[in-house]
């Protein structure tokens, strides 16, 4: 696993959403019956617009299921998507990804992922926010469970992203991925080093989790990964004695971290203008553009295809390339 | 500390010096007497080439003792130095530093420190040679040793430097950095990563270490230093149960590393020609001047005062800029 193999969607909450999307996980079949039909059941008498709304709606409430997870992980997830909701809702367009890229099953029914991209409006600093689940039922009999919140900002500003991704390949054993990437060569600009992460006293938020005795540095395998994190990024490795434990460990620690780096991601990434300059812009795009390219290729382009077949692995890259810009 | 407060001096071995180099480490008397009355004491008939060799062979003496570190310890350095002085003995100029920076101590004589640096010739690739050992009686009755050995190659390559502290700050409790910092922005040029770090299975030497029991992960607090530092980089803390298995982990693991990350600086990186464009000469030259700026910033401007008393840092650090051209 690499960053996590799959990146995925965001759709913020709405309040016609709220209540259900906080029902416990159902089986996969209610989970079928949620999406599935609906998607392909509207009427050829709705217009482009109703259709768009209906698939963005469809494709939201799938994602804010996590079916597959622990209440307090779900509550975790629901709890972001809700304070980007809060700041962005009015600023992002709805989700157009196809519906069987939003949500997709390999034929055997082992692999379910979920997949929801929305795009910022032109004036909107955010190119795009990410979010996904995706789940996988292992040979052992036991699975694999990931969720993941990123964001991308567009080269109006150079200010850092914001990646999380929980990975459970047990429900005793999580890698946590949490940081704010930053956009440009740290080494030749301390500026940037001291506003973004010395300023936002990010480092205390790693050691808080340090702190937790069960919490173990986690190095990822590849090395473009390792690269492109922060100096202050969480890369842990979390294994539990039990499902109880992990739970409290989600609820009281990881949960009020992953928080708070979004808050300072909202307070100091998203909200400020910064000017940057022409030939700046060039080496952003340059740079942004390089690391989607490779984080589809270290994180989706062997594993996707393993996990879910050819023909859904190729669809969802190439929606995902197309969303990307690569 | 930072990357480590005295980054320092190297001197490589001649024959000359090569047995009384391994003579065990001395009270300070004898040290005193070693040095500063030699370089004093050279007769105004020596013409100026050998008072430069006198002094560059004092230095390297002085260096080449590593008077209050453990065997293993010394001979670790030993062996490093060596394996510079094998490779590059006639491509580098001698130590032409002052005497008072080649070797200095604080008032009450409680802190000392041995610097040495030597410059590449202008047809090599390398800029200078740096090595250093410091040793800090500390308040508790303990003391504090380090020992460096770090090379700065030239704008003529890209290729990364080479980097090593030890820092004790007692018998049983080490702090390793062990690297081979990178000189451009690796998220921008993966073929650079791939070249330097991932053919050369640098990593390997890192879990090599990862898996001493005594070893764990160490955080700089200098976020700078972790953003300068390389995804291989081995940042380390070793507390060991007593001297004896602090031996025997420098001995029988951080040695054969230590060896094995400079073999492949050798190798890969101080060999190969690298063709370097002209405005990516510019970017280097402005890049490497922000990390020896940095570094000495970081690491000494204010742990030097500190230990030996203003007027010796001021001087010692002037000598740093001058040959680090910043």
């Amino acid at each position: 696993m690499a960053l996590v193999f799959s990146h995925c969607l965001y759709s913020p909450l709405s309040s016609s959403s709220s209540s259900s999307s906080y029902v416990p996980a159902g089986p996969l079949q209610s989970l079928l019956k949620l999406s599935r039909p609906r998607v392909l059941s509207v009427s050829a008498s709705t217009t482009p617009s109703q259709r768009m709304d209906n698939l963005h709606n469809e494709g939201r409430r799938k994602f804010i299921e996590f079916p597959y997870v622990s209440a307090p992980h779900k509550k975790l997830m629901v709890d972001l998507v809700s304070m980007l909701d809060t700041r962005f809702d009015s600023h992002l367009l709805p989700c157009t990804l196809p519906p069987n890229v939003q949500y997709c099953q390999n034929q055997g029914g082992t692999s379910h992922a979920s997949l929801h991209i929305r795009s910022g409006h032109v004036s909107s600093p955010i190119d795009f926010i990410l979010g996904s689940w995706i789940h996988c039922q292992l040979p052992n009999g036991g699975a694999l469970n990931i969720t993941s919140l990123s964001t991308y900002l567009n080269s109006s500003t150079d200010s850092p992203n914001f990646l999380m991704d929980l990975i459970f390949s047990s429900p005793t054993s999580l890698v946590l991925i949490l940081d704010l990437p930053p956009r440009k060569d740290l080494v030749l600009d301390p500026d940037y080093l001291q506003k973004f992460y010395e300023d936002t006293k990010l480092d205390a938020q790693r050691q808080l989790l340090e702190k937790v005795p069960e919490v173990k540095p986690y190095f990822s395998p590849s090395l473009y990964i390792r690269s492109l994190v922060s100096p202050t990024a969480i890369l842990v490795r979390i294994e539990s004695e039990g499902v109880e434990r992990m739970d409290e460990i989600i609820r009281d620690h990881v949960g009020p971290v992953a928080k708070q780096v979004l808050q300072v991601w909202l307070d100091k990434c998203a909200s400020e203008k910064r000017e940057v300059a022409e030939t700046e812009r060039d080496y952003l795009q340059k740079r942004d553009k390089l690391v989607r390219t490779k984080t589809i290729e270290i994180d989706l382009a062997s594993s996707l295809p393993r996990l879910f077949g050819p023909e859904t692995a190729d669809r969802v890259i190439a929606a995902l390339k197309e969303c990307f810009s690569v």
